[in-house]
């Protein structure tokens, strides 16, 4: 059986969860105690010597890299597909996947540091422009369609909707983007969703925890 | 014809340069004068809000993101192959594009930094050991084969042969993984490595520029 390393609060995990959940494979879900560093430890570090959530064990392939897992699911287990099979709409797919990795996905400690911290620097009042930038952009994707596919749920869905409804969980306001809010009310009913979806408890002690790793990088950098 | 925004010192843009070169499709290349900051200018803007190179234009399409631009090559343009078809081959192929791209690139800089300042930091000084988990990474993954994808080139080896033979430019040994060594060498010596190297004169301007912005982070981080 498929073995999947993961973190709860994971959103780069979740895009792999979401997709075993929504493919309805059979896998083993093993925690990775991320709080008490179990992916530094040697046994962990045999998986995946980058120490991150999530890796996935298929017999004997490791596979590490969200992205790598997600395009292993869609060639091992083809239906129901979450890949789309046209080139434009290929391009669009892959598109939206990696801007939520490089462009969204670094904002997110910043934006759990600004909720969390009443005394904001400048530099993190810079974090809402590159964000409206990274919204706007996938409205113009997603434009009056269901899914960022089409007609139908993909990977590019699966990658967005791990980081955006947590995003509007940590205060931030897709009132400016009704189709963008109107996607995210979509998935967040699919079964997938909920049954990925953080408790408020544990989503606070994340946001805790976060807030000590950006509290802590900043003194490293001024020390630096 | 595909028009292809790129910058010739940009390992990822060069990613997709040389598919394009490998794959011999027709393409009309437009130079992105980064160095003046044109990629901050309106008109780009509008081809990439996120102004990085590359982007590829065809037709209506607009696609950026390398790792899309080279999936969208793969799906529209299928021969000559630098794709694999094989579930695990392909899990293998993305694995090594993703560590290149989320855990050797962001080393680049400091490399450059680290090669032009003599008194390199503490902070700096971690840099090999980050790197020798890629390369031992990399060593693994490649094993006996002559490409990472077995006997054949795939988008493994164009993503990280966009990466790997410029960092032994700028110093990095690879005599501790002799196997890694004759793979870079195999590369090289490809019509389509060859026609977009950069030349002496152009790497050592380009690596006046990364230090100058590694600098100007530096002070900001400090001033943050």
């Amino acid at each position: 059986m498929l073995k999947f390393y993961y973190h709860p609060l994971s959103p780069i995990a979740r895009r792999v969860w979401l997709a075993l959940l929504e493919k309805a494979i059979t896998f083993e879900p093993v925690l990775v105690d991320l709080k008490n560093r179990e992916n530094l430890k040697p046994d962990y570090l045999a998986l995946n010597p980058f120490h991150h959530v999530p890796v996935l064990i298929d017999g004997d392939l490791q596979i590490l890299e969200s992205f790598a897992i997600l395009d292993y699911l869609e060639a091992k287990f083809p239906t129901p597909a979450l890949s789309l099979t046209s080139p434009a709409a290929i391009a669009r797919m892959k598109m939206v996947q990696l801007v939520i990795a490089n462009e969204l996905m670094p904002q997110l400690p910043g934006l759990v540091f600004a909720n969390a911290d009443a005394a904001t620097s400048e530099a993190d009042r810079t974090i809402p422009r590159q964000l409206e930038t990274v919204l706007t952009f996938l409205s113009v994707q997603l434009g009056t369609d269901e899914y960022f596919g089409g007609d139908r749920l993909s990977l590019a869905d699966v990658t967005a909707g791990a980081a955006l409804p947590l995003m509007t969980r940590l205060g931030v306001s897709l009132q400016a983007h009704p189709s963008l809010a109107a996607w995210c009310d979509r998935l967040t009913q699919r079964a997938a969703w909920q049954q990925t979806d953080p408790d408020a408890a544990s989503l606070a002690a994340w946001q805790r925890w976060i807030t000590l790793m950006v509290q802590r990088k900043k003194r490293q950098m001024a020390k630096a």
